[in-house]
């Protein structure tokens, strides 16, 4: 529910415990600093962008930025396309860096999971590379696979253009999705985005010698080998289980909580909900770890001894 | 319906006037032999290969060899299977030659119109082409995009791979499909497809190119431009109408009927009914031609002139 719409930076963040900055990727730097600059010494700063790199080289110096990007959205835009539920179930990264501020990353954490999305710690080069792979390189193959077959078709002479059948449509279903977007994104993970292009450009070369080649059998095991691997990739989502409680026992010292998500989330462990629980002496204390499942609980169990520290499972 | 099944070419081919192909592509040649070994001077012979220009230089010699390829058709295959209205709507391509027999030509765009396909004919060439560029290009790009996918996630160290996100899942759908039938497929397109391949991996280090350069404008503006060319590409094909019977005058000689579908074809005329009528000297003829609309109706009746043959509309 949207109970106030505010002009400017100052007023919006007035008085706020924790402000998300919405804005093309390339507009959240300086919407970043503005709402740092306008924020309490309390507050905790965040973003739904989809690049983390350069934003988090930027602002996550300062304790109060936690960096974020929601998996959820849509090609609409406006309040009048709000939707609840929207990050229900969804997977919303988190970048925090040793910086950042525990208390801070655990309020993040918890509005997250608040809205029915599963927070994730990952480091913020890492992100860029991962959705460069799984996001921007799809969108970038759509975009060329269009060029090749409007200029194809238009040299083939033929006025009447063959069917596009499904396989076309649905490889090129993104393509030229919202230009202002997408520019931001490709600019702001430019590096990454180039490197796994350019990459694909290497192996099409050899697909394409492959082909010229025309052994079916080596063909009909690279085609086999496609689908599996396309399998392998789909299915690697896990499943969860009952949420279990781990308490680690921790120094209580800047960055601790943001080392223990970042171990934990590229441990392969979701963290489903988190709590902070600092001792009398101000020295240690506890966070509680929500996961879901038997598996994942084991996991991150070893994860949190892996760091050097004790841990214990919440009987009920 | 399938009222018999023989498991010899030459039974099943006894007595008919009209045989359809139906293997794999890379079988397809050695049984259209035998089917034409087998059939009688009056039978046409035709097959559902997804590549033409091999088989037709191969068979296409025959005046009874008339090849052909439905675009319908699922990753499910055996009797079990079977659907009616599996063609219903859909193109089949024609691929006649200069020695196609008119009479038999007109039984096959006939029989498969009557299938509730539209006819079209197409030069073999063309045909493989437009193919290589539309539904097998496709395909290769969704195997190499999965391969660097699986490559990029296993070495990045992360044990909790990224989700996988709607751009992906379309853009990889008909990776590694049906081995044994696209390892054909590329081997029998071999040439067109690995010319397309090979086009789209300098696009896309033209696109790194791009990209690396971070200049806003110009992403913005080649986004846009893919997401137009898409649009054109998938609202180019043409809406119907009322049919309309167009009369050709026609010298009654070999190839005829081939060369005025051709021409259609290639001008984007969709046939959708064909009929013959040799005259009683038998040196001359009256080609029907039933249309869908007006604007497709003048754009025959112009590619038939440019042949230099005359052309009536029949008033109804």
């Amino acid at each position: 529910m949207l109970d106030s719409a505010q002009a400017d930076v100052g007023a919006a963040v007035a008085g706020a415990e924790l402000v998300f900055c919405a804005a093309p990727v390339g507009a959240l730097r300086e919407l970043g600093e503005a709402a740092l600059a306008a924020a309490g010494p309390e507050c905790a700063v965040s973003d739904v962008g989809s690049v983390k790199g350069e934003l988090v080289a930027a602002l996550g110096a300062d304790s109060r930025f936690i960096g974020g990007h929601p998996l959820a959205g849509a090609e609409t835009a406006g309040v009048e396309n709000a939707r609840a539920g929207l990050f229900e179930g969804a997977r919303w990264y988190l970048t925090p860096t040793p910086s950042s501020g525990g208390v801070l990353y655990d309020r993040v954490q918890r509005a997250v999971a608040a809205l029915g999305a599963r927070p994730q710690a990952i480091d913020p080069g890492d992100h860029d590379r991962a959705m460069a792979t799984v996001s921007h390189l799809p969108h970038v193959l759509a975009n060329a696979l269009v060029e090749q077959a409007a200029d194809s078709l238009a040299g083939s002479g033929d006025e009447r253009p063959p069917e596009i059948g499904p396989s076309f449509r649905d490889a090129s279903r993104v393509a030229g999705a919202n230009p202002a977007i997408w520019s931001d994104i490709f600019a702001g993970n430019r590096e990454a985005v180039a490197a796994e292009v350019e990459a694909v450009a290497t192996r099409l070369s050899k697909a394409a010698e492959l082909i010229r080649g025309g052994d079916g059998d080596q063909l009909a095991a690279w085609q086999a080998e496609a689908g599996e691997r396309r399998r392998a990739l789909l299915e690697a989502e896990l499943a969860g289980g009952p949420l279990i409680e781990l308490r680690a026992f921790v120094p209580n010292r800047p960055g601790i909580v943001a080392e223990l998500a970042l171990a934990l989330g590229r441990g392969g462990v979701n963290i489903e909900d988190m709590g902070l629980h600092p001792a009398a002496d101000n020295r240690s204390g506890v966070v509680s770890l929500f996961v879901a499942g038997e598996a994942e609980a084991e996991r991150a169990a070893a994860q949190v001894r892996e760091l050097g520290h004790d841990v214990s499972r919440v009987e009920r």
